[in-house]
């Protein structure tokens, strides 16, 4: 039984998909952010970064969404979200797992929260995260434009359902990444899958539906 | 045969180091990253972020410092450098992976180059950078107090190396890592292996020896 702490539509997402996906029981423990629940010290002592989402894995407490992607498709690897060691398309699977964490995650963490280099520079920090963000769309959707529709070609993997989650995060920015053609095929893709729908309702999202 | 795509001290260092440890036949192209060698058409047709490292795996060009520690690490699993899916420290490994990559790649790089944000803000985006570091320091310095001597307690991983090569590359900022003491004895641990002087002579460093 894994426990998944989380709040609607945060980093948490993509844990709570898989964890849908892969059919494995689960239970779901929200953190109130509005109310700062991630920076108490109950949680903190499960998680010192002090953000969604933490799982809780046969009693331990892990986090980083990233790596609880890996973790999650590897250890359910029946399932076939992840190339297993041994398989040609384990290396580019690392890859772009890694690089959706480096050159989506990261400078959207700074659009969302521009506090965390300098509350009074708020905008020129989104205007340098959003300029690292649409060049990473731009080269997402060409390396899709060649190798598509998902980003291991035609194997759908655990690292598109990262990307259609940072997709999902940029639909409220003046450029959001859907507005480009191969990426927005592969969240039409994406959001038809069963799962999407289990997701949505039980997280109670609407927005980008 | 692995080709590492390479710069003295950069990213590829963690790669590098890996290669060595592991024992396993590679050679070096060096990168010239003064001359923008990472932004000719021909590297970028290798790796479209126009970053080092790029390794060459069975001629696949693969990208991103910690998927190649994580790939690496995974293929050669005798070496002992990754708990294997199914070890009960599996998920405490990636987790480590991924918060560093997280909360010091991402945080230096951006002090290494401002400019990604905004060249003109160049004081206030290291600012706020450095905050983001010294928090991870303090963080990792408790776990490692209460956990340690390796990220993972007694069992060295590869994540330990990467970790060792984020602190080398703090070492000229106002606080760098090896001035929290428990960060210092793994930094210590790290640069006794044999290991280090054979990539240190190799890519002919000198700093932080
Ligand atoms: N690197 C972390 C980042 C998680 C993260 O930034 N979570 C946000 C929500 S999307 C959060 O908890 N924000 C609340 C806060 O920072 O106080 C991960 O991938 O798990
Ligand atoms: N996320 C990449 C980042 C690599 C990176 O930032 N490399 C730096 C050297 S440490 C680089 O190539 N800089 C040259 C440039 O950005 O033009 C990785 O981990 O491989």
């Amino acid at each position: 039984m894994y426990s998944l702490y989380y709040s609607p539509g945060a980093a948490s997402l993509v844990v709570h998909w898989l964890l849908i996906e892969l059919g494995v029981p689960h239970e779901l423990r929200l953190v109130d952010t509005q109310a700062k629940q991630q920076k108490s010290a109950e949680y903190l002592a499960l998680n010192p970064n002090g953000v969604v989402p933490t799982l809780i894995d046969g009693g331990t407490p892990l986090y980083e969404a990233a790596a609880l992607v890996l973790h999650l498709a590897d250890r359910h690897a029946d399932a076939g979200f992840a190339p297993q060691p041994g398989d040609a398309q384990r290396g580019a699977y690392l890859q772009w797992m890694l690089n959706l964490a480096n050159t989506l995650q990261s400078p959207l963490r700074l659009w969302w929260y521009p506090q965390d280099i300098d509350e009074s520079l708020a905008d020129a920090v989104r205007d340098g995260a959003r300029r690292k963000i649409e060049a990473t769309w731009d080269r997402l959707d060409a390396h899709l434009a060649a190798n598509g529709p998902y980003l291991l070609g035609e194997r759908l993997s655990a690292a598109d359902f990262y990307l259609a989650m940072l997709m999902r995060w940029t639909r409220s920015m003046p450029r959001p990444g859907h507005e480009w053609p191969h990426l927005a095929a592969l969240a039409q893709r994406m959001k038809a899958r069963p799962s999407f729908r289990t997701l949505y309702e039980r997280e109670g999202l609407t927005e980008w539906a």
